[in-house]
């Protein structure tokens, strides 16, 4: 039980996690310190800026929360719907299913806004849905969806939410440093992202900003939110507080030391700059996959550059192809889920795995094992 | 925003975080892999062999969920609470009183079983609690209660909660690795721990284990589990699945990394000798104190020996002479909570902590600020 654990070699290339630069990884690897401790005090406020910087916000709350991004998903809408609120959520790949779900177990009424798999989220479609249901207190979609390797409209949801006096949650899980996520811009409410995406830091915490629109409808309730540690109030105390920071929870100290070094970087490369390198690299790796003959899943105007969807090639085997790429090549890339699963490859192209010298790999890799 | 971050050299003797060795450090420093890599599958399945044998038991449902203690506690309640079910839960610290605001958060019928700070909960007064609600489900308490230094009897109390057809839930935070957890012999129900006490590894993980009465009553719900991320079902599928695991969350790789270090340390150490080790560091403590003037709050019977709690010396200001320990000698030390709260000291001898040197040393500095 005691065996010891060494990971295999792995360029990876799947929907995440990304490779996590040795930097980010030594910096996890220094000292614990205490959650209290001034000095953590004072990284919980350079990562809050960090973090704002990287939404392009101005949001005072913006903090990390302390578990995976599925978790934000739940904090941003039990935190803003309570038992009885109906919820407009668009549906075009399994996060739009799960943010349904979560609403649902939340007490709401959902009304569903559905698009093909492989399509953006349609504006024309939510209108007529907030038609429908003015009462709506938000409109929930996918900005980025990992799923399908889709880019929906997150300023014409946002402001379509906005005309209608609904707020909007936006989730950009894999969105968050590899493509222009302006939360300001946009006047989304709440938004969250992921660490092991475009940040590349390793899994485990979660981006999350509320604007001053979302907190005051949370302060707003009438009902307690249904979970104690997603209890907004009492977490911001925890993150918020001046001087003396209230009890909440033990943050994840070390994994926090990580996610502030991979900000570092992606700050100092600037964000501008890292949009440019995930275009450039997806546009390679489209150049050389339609050599392969490998066909994209997405139309050209709607793909992610940093989860490209391909369809399996004719002649390949699913799964066992994705074997011989990590048995005999070393690289991970992710396969199909739902409706897609056995159909497709996602290949992820974020943060510091998106190089060329990675698509150049990953390419030689597919024409290897074409039959 | 992009200023540098080193933690400040610690000796890390609060309520925790503890000290953690540089053998944890750098196996979370591991390169990344992906969630679902097949060697990380050997991972998950090599820490859930561990955290039996830590928790001494042979529960099937037993692994590190991907969140902090505090969820843990909250996936215990709703997990296993219906709306309108009724919980006995003891309250002698923070964190019964958190227990009870999760269950009613969850809809339950919360009937406190309340003991004095710094008192043990006592089994009386539960089985009287018992007697005057016989339909309750469950009975919830702190083992090894952090805010006030005091171990409670989980056997005693395990029984009584079995021999009245109730489950049990035990929050044993501070207590795994430190002090016997025998869940098994307990026959406890649903038993959660975290990895920044006693198994010294960085904060951010909570181990938990249901027995297989606990899983059969999640599956006769009649109602969905309120979190969907929480929903024990939902992540079996991820943590149980035999050949191809089901995707539900992207699991912290790295801090799971360092999670099966710290196990493989604890274990090879042997329980055993931890307990022992942490008794023995605990007794040189009270020693060391006795000598000095300072007072334990609780009595003796009743300590644990990982956290220490003594009243703030007479003449000494609590939060000055803590940051004069901080910043003139680098050891922290926890304050207290709730009605405690400038008027206890805590101190912990928690995993890697817990030597000899580390009480001399602080026992050092608390003589050389003594008025």
């Amino acid at each position: 039980m005691n065996y010891p654990f060494s990971p295999p070699p792995r360029l990876l290339m799947g929907p995440g996690p990304s490779n996590v630069s040795p930097e980010v990884l030594a910096a996890q690897a220094r000292p614990t310190i205490g959650h209290l401790d001034p000095g953590f005090v004072r990284l919980m406020d350079l990562i809050k800026g960090q973090l704002r910087a990287a939404f392009r916000t101005n949001n005072r709350v913006t903090f990390p929360l302390s578990a995976p991004a599925s978790l934000a998903m739940e904090m941003a809408l039990v935190t803003l719907l309570e038992p009885g609120d109906t919820a407009i959520i668009a549906q075009n790949g399994v996060f739009g299913g799960r943010m349904a779900e979560i609403a649902r177990r939340a007490g709401a009424t959902v009304q569903l806004v559905c698009a093909e798999w492989g399509k953006p989220v349609d504006p024309e479609a939510v209108r007529a849905s907030m038609l429908e249901a003015p009462q709506a207190k938000l409109l929930a979609f996918v900005h980025a969806e990992t799923s399908t390797g889709v880019r929906s409209d997150a300023a014409a949801l946002c402001a379509l939410a906005r005309e209608a006096g609904m707020l909007s949650v936006v989730d950009t899980v894999t969105g968050l440093g590899g493509i222009p996520v302006l939360v300001d811009d946009w006047h989304a409410d709440a938004v969250y992202a992921a660490t092991q995406k475009c940040l590349s830091a390793p899994p485990g915490l979660a981006p999350i900003t509320f604007s001053d629109r979302a907190v005051a409808a949370v302060m707003a309730r009438t009902s307690p939110i249904q979970s104690w540690f997603l209890d907004l109030g009492l977490m911001l105390g925890y993150w918020e507080g001046e001087g003396a920071r209230s009890y909440h929870h033990t943050a994840p100290v070390n994994a926090l030391y990580g996610l502030h070094e991979s900000l570092s970087r992606l700050l100092e490369e600037g964000l501008e700059t890292s949009w440019a390198r995930h275009r450039a690299a997806h546009e390679q790796l489209a150049d050389r996959l339609q050599g392969l003959g490998v066909a994209f899943v997405v139309d050209k105007a709607h793909r992610l550059p940093q989860l490209n969807t391909v369809w399996v090639p004719e002649g390949v085997e699913d799964a066992p192809a994705r074997r011989r790429l990590l048995d005999e090549f070393g690289i991970e890339i992710g396969g199909g889920l739902g409706p897609l699963a056995g159909r497709i490859w996602r290949i992820g192209l974020m943060g510091e795995t998106c190089r060329m010298e990675n698509v150049e790999r990953l390419a030689d890799a597919i024409a290897a094992i074409l039959p």
